[in-house]
């Protein structure tokens, strides 16, 4: 039996105005893909935007149009579940610098090629800007609240900094207020991968019939492997061979977590842009709320009246603890409500996508606060 | 003012009978290179091997023959130092599969050509036989220890395991009995990293002016990451910026984390061969001293009346604490005399090789007692 789809408006909204950027530019004909769920009131007043992460889209609770599957966050958005699509007008956008409709790298400029590297170099908060212009356009003033893991808790940060009187309820999980040198390192390989890989052509593959996929795929198996726990790929995979009695004394994948590793990698070309990858990354390292607001990161949120949720999990060393700890040491200095949990979760970084009942209860309670 | 070698003898010994390898075959013709510092005693019992790691080589403590640095343990080994060569012969080799004289990929098969991806797939233990038979040229039937940190750490178990009476003390640093899924993920990306560069092609690079360069070096930045604590990396570099004032909204290397990735990643491609890196790194995905014994790392080490000292580091995310607390139960389980501290070193995996004044001290303990 086929679901009915809960997508209850969707499309691409042209923004009536040049895009000012971080970078100094402004981006003509900004396009933003969105998707939405549920019934925005007469009030206008239940909207909640979900924020997505790196390599996400506006597919948050429908199934993605190339692979098919289930919405990134289906599990999290719809009716009846935690972020509860008959209660709530659930709005998401494809970033800017993405792949999947929104102007992006792979869109055609002015001159009628595409931007290729071309493309400014893009920020979160450039990412956030186009979003509050979209949701000017959809007629939206003001948000029940943002929610976003990852980069998309960045882009809520940045949301509550730069447009304080934008969300009421600003829930960020998973997530930093300022890219760690880890990160930037771990986002640098990614893009030393693609860049590396001759198919790239200085970022003018498109249109050739060659993409650099392989390097894409070895910046999806770094980034993936970051995303787990050590004890999620113990527990998922340990040492168990893939198909196989023994060791093939060979340099095929041997092991499941080789083999699963590499259908991450294959797998994520099929649906994702590299100079996409490139722009979202770049835009991640440079992500600094503190330094954006001149070494104090409670400054950042002295201007809001929102809520704030954040949660971290035990067992993400990408964005670890501390890191959220941070933030709420900056939220309290600035007086901002606050809660704050780390949740145990065995799946890394990734636990924010998955099966986590705890989570579920967090943020169901905090938007429904 | 140059400092005098402190080498005592090195060569390269072409092992007399053919090799046994793990994988069924027999190689012919093996060389191994070695380097030695101190003088062997007439007892001939104060012999002390220390095996390398990864990417590690024989030049322990004297100059690299391509790049000119010191040594890789110069800080361990010379004269008064922890490992100290007026007391004890130190011998290290260059692994069989490595580049820097030990017969590997780049070696030349009885054809005249290359081995190329012809090589056979060789194992941690089979490292260890080569070293073995090289001991034995040597005429060195004993070690006083066998000391090694990571890849040289499980040849030091190796060698316990398998030869239990060819060594007095085996010293195992920031190492494991079992190569857990995590390693295997991160090794998985370094092959595929290097496999996906064009001039890889196949692994018959040799000879045509090109070699998979920008593969290795994703390859070794993304290891590199692995090697150094999150806490290393934000002390060392934290966000700031390479010898910029802002941020160039381009993919430069505007971090100073970024410009240091790459400068490792480059030089690396200078003095290593990337098919070494593919068997080096296959070797240790294949490592599991407890798959070897059947399922009980215990058995491993019931043969043998080594002492044993593990060491570990508590900001090791590659080879956490805990593998060696796993490695320590086996040989409490075996009724080996063992020692095991987990040192508190800010540096990471890395640890093993810098400036961590407690680990001189416990090596040198345990080495004279």
């Amino acid at each position: 039996m086929a679901t009915a789809s809960i997508i209850s408006n969707h499309g691409t909204v042209t923004l009536p105005e040049p895009l000012p950027l971080d970078g100094g530019q402004r981006l003509e004909g900004v396009e933003i893909a969105y998707e939405a769920y549920g019934t925005l009131n007469p009030a206008r007043d239940n909207a909640i935007f979900v924020a997505h992460a790196t390599t996400g889209d506006q597919h948050v609770a429908s199934p993605h149009p190339i692979t098919g599957k289930p919405g990134w966050w289906d599990r999290m958005v719809g009716p009846g579940k935690p972020i509860d699509t008959t209660r709530f007008y659930v709005l998401s956008a494809n970033v800017l610098g993405g792949c999947m409709g929104s102007t992006g790298p792979g869109s055609l400029a002015a001159d009628g090629r595409p931007y290729a590297m071309r493309f400014p170099v893009i920020t979160i908060r450039d990412m956030v800007r186009a979003h509050v212009a979209l949701l000017k356009e959809l007629g939206i003033e003001r948000l029940h609240a943002i929610v976003g893991g990852s980069m998309g808790g960045m882009q809520a940060l940045s949301l509550a900094a730069n447009w304080p009187d934008m969300a009421d309820r600003v829930l960020a999980i998973a997530s930093t207020a300022t890219m760690a040198a880890q990160n930037i390192a771990f986002q640098e390989v990614g893009r030393q991968a693609i860049m590396a890989d001759p198919d790239w052509q200085e970022g003018n593959y498109y249109g050739t019939g060659k993409a650099p996929d392989a390097g894409l795929s070895v910046a999806r198996m770094a980034a993936h492997i970051t995303y787990l726990s050590e004890e999620s790929l113990t527990g998922k995979f340990g040492r168990r061979l893939q198909d196989r009695d023994a060791k093939s004394f060979g340099f095929d994948a041997d092991f499941q977590v080789e083999s699963y590793l590499r259908h991450q990698g294959l797998s994520f070309t099929g649906r994702f842009d590299a100079n996409s990858y490139l722009y979202i990354t770049r835009a991640m390292s440079y992500f600094d709320l503190e330094e954006e607001q001149g070494g104090r990161l409670a400054e950042a949120f002295a201007r809001t009246h929102a809520k704030f949720c954040v949660i971290s999990f035990d067992t993400d060393w990408l964005y670890p603890t501390p890191q959220s700890r941070k933030l709420v040491h900056a939220l309290n200095a600035a007086g901002a409500p606050v809660s704050f949990v780390e949740l145990a979760a065995p799946f890394g970084h990734d636990s924010f996508l998955l099966d986590v009942p705890a989570l579920d209860r967090v943020v169901k309670g905090f938007l429904e606060q």
